[in-house]
């Protein structure tokens, strides 16, 4: 039985784009198992790349290999990098998109982007890239083929040379002043759940959480007890949601509105 | 070679959800082959996730397992159940979205809701959870580690007690009356076909069909016969097409539009 | 380890059509590698349907089986036919939609038809059929099974008799006249990049590029280069991009738009 491998990319499913990437790493690999993470991100959108690859890693076996493509720099001067940790090995461009999965893992220090715990490599080394190299389409060109050998059992040295350092990325950063925690809407899911920066660990047992116009006292354990209801998601970040119903369209709320949350008196 | 798992939910495929659940399925049977029904189910929409799923179990093999998650009451009382069959294991929240493939295989009763030829259990046994189970996401902490682990032999009565009852939806009932059969539109496909809930063993020889404004007498054998076309469809059912266009915004109409047939006189 | 079968229809995703397939394919050979070329092409839209198969077959192993479904015509007279060639073998519809990958190949000449470099057959030996075959979704009734069994190694000759031509589809031809060049635009990707029906290799070195109202003079390198890019696309073709955006909302340009090149004085 061959390795996992996940693709999570920008080039949604109505082009053949992910098709491609998929026959380039099944004629170098044949035995590998497939799965597609999302590839409905936003075009360019390197948060909302991370935001996903953050909820889908822990999650797989521990030798999974995780393809990520949201590549706006595509044929400029950005590396393409693959980074071994203990739990995979992680695959894009250097441009931040990897940068939160290997955070919450230890293996990048998050404030200087150091690599701490891991193996990061350039993917410079040619023998590993399709013959031909577009400008356009790293996807299919080097990271298919990179991730493909990695699951035969090439060792990651071998792909280039290592790097010591990787993009951190733009994510809004949580903030706490005078007992008030300051953070935002990261994601809107598909049923238009608000989910927060704010991960279980800062929330105050009796939380007061404002988000636009509401304020919701206290955290539910279900979205069906009471018609907005705040709670811990399954990704365990702070949710705002709505009873059978779409918290973004009912309370106006898009990506990066504010959050704050109290302590109740 | 691994059985088949069958994924049908209304995650969508803009988020990881899906994604998650496969990688939960993977951690624990790493041989099984991994198939999406549809995860485009409108949000909450129990019917239109029972409709897909019978569409689906007939052409698949007869040891599959099919996860259905479409489940508005997730973290309440509602039972998460699994039922195995001659024709598969069906893995899902016992809110009715099972009922209709059940109730086709004659393995549940469709007036009173109980089982009949069939073993069904609720999922009560945490050993066949992921250790924490989130109130928002049974999908990933319970349904797919439990068809993971029945892929795997788990026999089917360890993960919980027996049920005798299951909740059957509210699927809108075929009625006939004085030699006219009264009917719905149950399904409206990506090419604004228009499937009815009125199957092919209850369509007289020569019919005269209504639907919205429109009367159309006899059935045709392609949708290319003629303009607007009524003809048993791929599933079995009466379903209204338009030659190279989409019946749905032609005429007018949507899911739960009324059909009515009657025999030519 | 099994064979590769790609699924490329126009069937959406919000329906259970392209499961249902699998579920067919996978009860007959178990073993397989289902992978999806996309399933969001316009309904009955069979040049785009050619374009995409076209994009994936090169970066397919050889002995992978395609399956193409974009069939307007089901249950009328055209053929549903197979054809092997030594990059694989091509299933679906015989009304265009295999004919670019084909000519691309040399196994069809692209102005009678004639099948050269390959073996063609009309799949009509109901063996290989489901039992029940219906007049609406081959996909399902002849198309997987044919591909299916192929896959098992059952000989292409025994699914039904040889056919000497097939249909050519509608694509816009590329005109020559005067030293300039006339093509348009056969795609428009998700991130609203244009690509043209003009090859890289009938690109002049110093190109002028004449698209809706806009002149562009030389390539680019990569989308990052200017504003408003010309540049060979990853499929091999001219392709007009907008930095960061979408160059079809942008220049306001749709599919079959003209575009004009002249080598630069």
């Amino acid at each position: 039985m061959g390795r996992v491998i996940t693709l999570t990319t920008d080039f949604g499913f109505q082009d053949s784009y992910v098709g491609v990437m998929k026959g380039v790493i099944l004629s170098i690999a044949a035995s590998v198992t497939l799965v597609d993470g999302t590839h409905d991100i936003p075009p360019q959108d390197i948060r909302s790349g991370s935001f996903h690859l953050a909820c889908l890693w822990p999650y797989f076996p521990r030798d999974t290999i995780h393809i990520v493509v949201v590549d706006p720099g595509v044929g400029t001067a950005r590396k393409a990098v693959a980074v071994q940790t203990p739990r995979g090995i992680f695959v894009g461009p250097d441009n931040g998109v990897l940068a939160p999965a290997l955070c919450a893992q230890g293996a990048l220090d998050e404030h200087t982007g150091r690599v701490l715990d891991a193996l990061a490599v350039s993917l410079t080394n040619e023998q590993f890239h399709l013959p031909a190299v577009s400008n356009t389409f790293h996807g299919r060109d080097i990271f298919a083929p990179a991730a493909a050998h990695l699951s035969n059992g090439v060792p990651l040295r071998d792909l280039g040379p290592p790097v010591q350092r990787l993009e951190l990325g733009s994510a809004p950063a949580l903030v706490a002043n005078s007992g008030m925690l300051l953070g935002s809407v990261q994601h809107v899911d598909r049923f238009g759940n608000l989910i927060t920066n704010v991960p279980a660990s800062r929330v105050p047992a009796r939380a007061v959480i404002r988000v636009g116009n509401v304020v919701i006292a206290g955290l539910s354990s279900s979205y069906q007890q009471s018609d907005i209801v705040a709670l811990i998601g399954s990704s365990g970040y702070l949710e705002i949601g709505v009873r059978n119903g779409d918290a973004a369209s009912v309370l106006g709320i898009t990506r990066d509105a504010s959050v704050t949350l109290q302590a109740d008196a």
